[in-house]
């Protein structure tokens, strides 16, 4: 049960949306980063490279209800589906990944467990694999967004189910809705 | 120097700013953000009261902008001025602030080091010294935004400024405009 009263039921608005029902002044913005950071056009990054990004990070702060989220959001927009997802989460330096998405998760770790982590030696090996000023930019920022989301859904304690099924059924809302319905 | 080249005077844009400047697209809601939480009306948590939040989990995570500002925005708005804020990013437990804003800051500490460390034990000491529901909310999200905020600014390598006269200087525009410049 969550910390807080949050005038929902859990079952029907887990994680993250039993707050963001709560709050409706705070979810705009947090919704609208969302979209704009993982869904809006991007001249190089697809969603579900994004989604990677922010299903590895949150895969990293062990909050559940996000990792497995993303996780399946990623699948659902990404070629290799949640095996290379898996394989991403398990072990990222032998995931079947380009060399460029390998150096930009190396970069968002780095960002999960401190910002000042990121060295200018990840960001010269991200470079020469092809990154850019944008990829990066927007590799720090979703990474430091989901240390955000993370400790937001895990800091009120909200209910992350465990049944697959029903992340899938969420990234197939998410790929047709967005995150500002 | 920043890692990626943000097209702006960092002496002039230094910290969050010059990202802001960089990418307007995620600065619209990350500016939204911080607005709402710490400068919107509040029933029971005034500007300085949260802003007192936001510095002290800066503080923690050795983010020297964000600390610096959010210190001075809250030494501007509060009574105790910077002695009062020092003394809380120093020693919480013997600062001279209220038991309800104390354990309100204590469940901010525990969010910067990982949500899953705000126990109920935390919670129901703080509701035992009054706080409310939307207290615990949002001194929850303040914490976890500055987690995100802090990442961005250090994960970027921006520049923080070591002169105290700008960041008082900054306190000023900020209480005069607020976040959405």
């Amino acid at each position: 049960m969550a910390h807080i009263e949050l005038g929902v039921d859990e079952e029907i608005y887990p994680g993250i949306n039993g707050p963001l029902k709560y709050r409706p002044e705070t979810a705009k913005p947090l919704e609208e980063l969302a979209e704009v950071l993982l869904r809006d056009p991007h001249p190089t990054l697809s969603p579900g490279e994004r989604e990677l990004i922010a299903g590895y990070v949150s895969g990293l702060n062990e909050c559940n209800f996000c990792a497995s989220s993303h996780s399946a959001f990623a699948a659902a927009q990404l070629d290799g589906g949640m095996p290379l997802v898996e394989q991403v989460r398990a072990d990222l330096e032998t995931a079947p990944v380009s060399e460029k998405l390998r150096a930009l998760l190396r970069i968002a770790g780095a960002v999960q467990a401190d910002g000042r982590k990121v060295t200018s030696h990840l960001v010269a090996a991200a470079r020469a694999e092809g990154a850019t000023d944008l990829e990066i930019h927007d590799t720090v920022l979703i990474a430091a967004a989901f240390c955000m989301y993370n400790r937001y859904v895990d800091g009120l304690a909200t209910l992350a189910p465990t049944d697959p099924a029903l992340y899938a059924e969420a990234a197939k809302r998410l790929v047709k809705h967005g995150y500002m319905r």
